[in-house]
């Protein structure tokens, strides 16, 4: 809806657990699910675990009238599960693929087999230019002890980097997805203080839904509250982040989540929770100072997002660590089943020189211990090209935030000292436009 | 170089043939490359297959005192091999690693192992916005059957996304590298029409080089004339190409190539020649016509994209049709090791059942036909999982052209018909700073 002093515009985020034969009640669910989305008649709608491409075909034609263009992000083996509906023109795409995507061995995890990425799509609102960006992270299976933090942390950065780059034509720009990441979390500040993304939880005026907009919930009847442990209501892992430019005002109206089930339905939507953002687009008022505002953050900002830099760098570079002791396994293990060929070898080549000798080693045990040696040169030859792979991607993704660091440092210099309201260091307090508290 | 009016700089791009204990004279070609570049103090350096950290390391020792800043992006097993030296700070740095790049058991081509990437800097220059980009593309082993074609198009439709995405904030945006394209192959025309960047090349007001600007020439003494076949002097495949924006004016003064040797050299520096740039950027004159002529391209400028997105698309298709091919003989082979599989343990079988009689089957070749069996499984089942990751990326790009096709058309069809300077179809002649023509 558009007059002529704003746009308005609903955004709809849903991570709809779309594997199919394994999610429970999937064709059901997303049977509910077009036929809400038709009703409702979002804007834009952003959709997460389509991992079946059938299934996006399926909403398609389902929502052909009431959301006329889409795009499915393919990626991976079988993803990238990234889905947009559009009520208006989508005009371009582009996908970027994150360079850590967990391990192809945790096949019961599977999630680098999905081939995480974000996508984004350049829409014409009424005249503005938005870019609409979608994204799922690596998931977090144990928070206590949690093997992917490292590379979930990369991909945090390598999303605020892409969003950052690719946004600087944008009149307005948006973010809905499933990011695996509590809104306290590194990964969480890193995105929204490095691009200035708001949260529509924190900042909508109005909100009805679950307590504190947790969107993985212990009400909802698909999720097993033992992995919630220890946050017995839930998680807020969901989001939609907005954020205007010099040019734009961007604002949350109204917010919403389902939860955790759908009224006249025997079940929800799927295991996470829907979120629903009406936000509205004005012109801003064209001051000069307020732009130059938006464009130079205050030296508290600069100072706090220095911190968040050095946190991820020094994630990284335990991740970094991580990675070469497994390189340092599999290239030790596979010397040893070299060494244990040769030493096969040899043994079984004694009686040749020795003529007339008696060949010491049963066939079997000759050729299961030779399949066996191949076997662990191979799979050791596998994971050492692998783990080289995800070291250069470690390495890399530290070199830049050490660049950065540099750079944000060379700008804090350039400030004038201690102006009044600019907080040198530390997260301000009560600055919830940008706010890096953890609220939960 | 920098005057109240104009900025100058000078840029250099290199494919310097680092493959250590490989290629030739690797070590003494790297020390003359850096006592070159000290002498010569271009503003910006662009290298690619720089493929061990140990060279850049040494390089950027070396050029500690006449460039201060420099970048080297890491990417895949070995690479990517490219590196940004620079005498202006260097801001911020994103990488953006190309979704295809060959097959990782032509092991012999090593392409997939370098992690084939384009890297971009961020550079402030006298108060202008610099995205630098540096980029080295899959190499073409045999034009008259490349097998390749599809991955570099693929690689070339990607590059041409990421720095039409990337660069809406810049002022001057300079694009370096082996892009292993001839200026009328399809890649670069794709790259250049859509990006709108200018060819260094045919810009140039002076140019002091290789004959038709190649640069991979027959006299140079690393060069194998054979390979050349049939370009008997040789290619060019090696670029800077430029663009300004609505407020920024670019050109080239002069660019000049290597010719094969150095003077008071030995040998050259590398089996590429390498080019040099010599840039004059200025504030445009603010004419209102002219920034919106920038940001609107004339239709014959659409109509002709639309031609070459749609070739490029078809490209796609035949790439798509090829791995559909590999994926569905990778999966028959993988039956049929099953198969072997299944038939052997049923024959071993049959004496346990049949109690007395005797075991049929030879020790020796049961077992080697058992590990066959598990060796073609696994094989296939990895070679399995890459096509079909291969089938992915190509489906993402053909499903990202058609988008864009019609988003192209769309803004055809908003143009008043025949207008007197707009030709409708084929490339306009004589139209030099966007030159669609093959000029070799």
């Amino acid at each position: 809806m558009a007059t002529a002093d704003y746009v308005s515009m609903k955004v709809f985020s849903l991570n709809c657990w779309g594997i199919r034969y394994l999610s429970k009640l999937c064709s059901q669910r997303y049977q509910m699910i077009g036929e809400m989305l038709c009703k409702e008649e979002h804007d834009i709608v952003l959709l997460q675990e389509v991992w079946s491409e059938k299934d996006y075909l399926y909403l398609k034609k389902k929502l052909s009238t009431s959301h006329s263009h889409s795009h499915y992000f393919k990626s991976g083996v079988i993803g990238s599960g990234l889905a947009i509906f559009s009520k208006h023109r989508i005009h371009d795409t582009f996908l970027y693929r994150y360079s850590l995507n967990g391990y192809p061995y945790m096949a019961h995890h599977g999630d680098w087999f999905g081939g995480k990425a974000v996508g984004m799509a350049v829409l014409n609102l009424g005249g503005l230019t938005a870019n609409i960006y979608v994204t799922h992270l690596h998931a977090e299976y144990c928070r206590e002890k949690d093997t992917y933090l490292a590379h979930r942390v990369v991909q945090a950065w390598e999303l605020q980097q892409f969003i950052r780059h690719t946004s600087a034509g944008a009149d307005v720009v948006i973010l809905g997805g499933d990011l695996n990441m509590h809104p306290q979390d590194l990964g969480s500040r890193l995105l929204r203080s490095y691009t200035g993304l708001r949260d529509a939880y924190l900042e909508t005026a109005k909100f009805d839904g679950c307590e504190n907009g947790i969107t993985l919930i212990a009400d909802n009847p698909f999720i097993s509250k033992k992995e919630l442990v220890p946050f017995e209501k839930g998680i807020r892992i969901d989001y939609i982040l907005f954020k205007g430019t010099s040019k734009t005002d961007v604002d949350c109206d109204f917010m919403s989540t389902t939860k955790g089930s759908v009224p006249d339905q025997p079940f929800p939507y799927s295991d996470h929770e829907a979120l629903t953002a009406q936000l509205q687009l004005k012109a801003s008022v064209p001051a000069q100072a307020g732009s130059d505002q938006q464009s130079k953050p205050p030296a508290g900002k600069l100072a706090e997002l220095v911190d968040i830099v050095t946190e991820a760098r020094t994630e990284v570079k335990v991740g970094l660590h991580c990675a070469e002791r497994m390189r340092y396994t599999a290239a030790r293990t596979g010397a040893m089943g070299l060494a244990l060929l040769f030493l096969e070898l040899a043994i079984a080549a004694v009686p040749c020189f020795a003529l007339g000798a008696e060949q010491p080693f049963p066939r079997t045990s000759f050729y299961l211990l030779a399949a066996l040696c191949f076997a662990i040169l191979l799979s050791t030859s596998l994971l050492y090209i692998f783990y080289t792979m995800e070291l250069k991607s470690l390495q890399g993704a530290e070199d830049q935030m050490r660049l950065a660091v540099g750079g944000l440092q060379e700008k804090l210099r350039g400030f004038p000292l201690a102006r009044p309201h600019d907080a040198p260091r530390g997260p301000p307090e009560g600055d919830k436009p940008n706010a890096l508290d953890p609220e939960e």
